[in-house]
């Protein structure tokens, strides 16, 4: 029996899920795995885990969101990236975004989908969470956004995302990004590293 | 000129520290580098930085502990060690402990000192914060604990601690295990894997 595909719970508020998602393609280049890519809410991970993002659970602590930013200097370095820039409406509400995840998942684009709104959030930082900005923006990008944020309406949509949130806090999730490999469960952008590794020894 | 030595920050109350120690022979073998052992005050640090222990921060959140756990499992597995029994007098107050550990170091004993020390927290786990078991334990253990634990009565001994954990908390550090390379700071057992690819870098 082949190995499952690696799993990407991903929300595109999360700026280490995009520096993620940056990265995954040469690990599958490498490893010849496909990641799955699941969307889910990570507020409401957040809601149901009593998590809060690391801006806020670290802005109380002396030298802590400097190391951050020395982690995530280091990651930009070791797989060749390019900064983000840092949106500046950040936090931003995802919940528009990731339903529409799911309806473009439901419609086959999800792929390209996730390209352009990771570029909206992150490359060319815009205000996702204003509707009609996000319309604007990925209709740009080529996406039938009317059709897709209309769908974000359907009970259909928002069950699967909630569901998406709740299956990963009981499979052990508690942040962004999470990434499973079968039932490993790995968290932060630094651990694609033992992803990696785990799908190397799993193709061996 | 040569690389400055890498630097082990520890407080002998931290497992992670303690998982760290027992890993540092190794890649000081493989690398050649030699690890130097800088005695802090955890609580110290805690205080300046105003930071807590995993299991006070994460106690709260949901699947945080048994990530950690998770993460701890697969250090084990990586390094071929066995799993620590976790001293039931933890958290341990270890000022007296880390205090010996400068008069070791005056007295050139260090190295002994720190194998006792960790071998009777974490590997046959005693109440070392009581200063009969500590005393009985270390001395047990073939060191001078008599004197060495009259001499943290010392304001040199004293001071000294008092200034490694202020200069670590001036450099970055905010809790345990923290390492430096240089002005390179790591923290956490699990960057030890960074460390050495440094290491090997700096020697290339």
């Amino acid at each position: 029996m082949a190995a499952a595909n690696p799993q990407f719970l991903f929300d595109f508020g999360s700026p280490n899920a995009y520096l993620s998602h940056l990265v995954i393609p040469e690990i599958e280049k490498r490893t010849g795995a496909k990641f799955e890519y699941v969307p889910i809410l990570l507020g409401g991970i957040f809601k149901m885990t009593n998590n809060r993002s690391p801006m806020e659970a670290f802005s109380g602590i002396k030298n802590k969101l400097e190391f951050h930013a020395i982690e995530t200097r280091r990651f930009l370095q070791r797989y060749h990236l390019q900064p983000y820039t840092m949106n500046p409406f950040f936090p931003v509400n995802t919940l528009l975004l990731m339903r529409g995840a799911v309806a473009a998942e439901f419609d086959g684009v999800l792929d390209r989908y996730v390209d352009a709104a990771y570029h909206h959030m992150w490359n060319e930082p815009k205000k996702m969470d204003d509707v009609e900005v996000a319309v604007k923006a990925m209709t740009s990008s080529g996406l039938d956004a009317e059709r897709l944020f209309t769908r974000t309406r359907d009970d259909e949509v928002k069950n699967r995302l909630m569901e998406n949130s709740q299956n990963a806090v009981a499979r052990g999730a508690f942040g962004s990004p999470t990434f499973f490999v079968g039932d490993e469960i790995f968290f932060g952008k630094e651990q694609l590293r033992d992803v990696e590794e785990l799908l190397v020894a799993q193709k061996a």
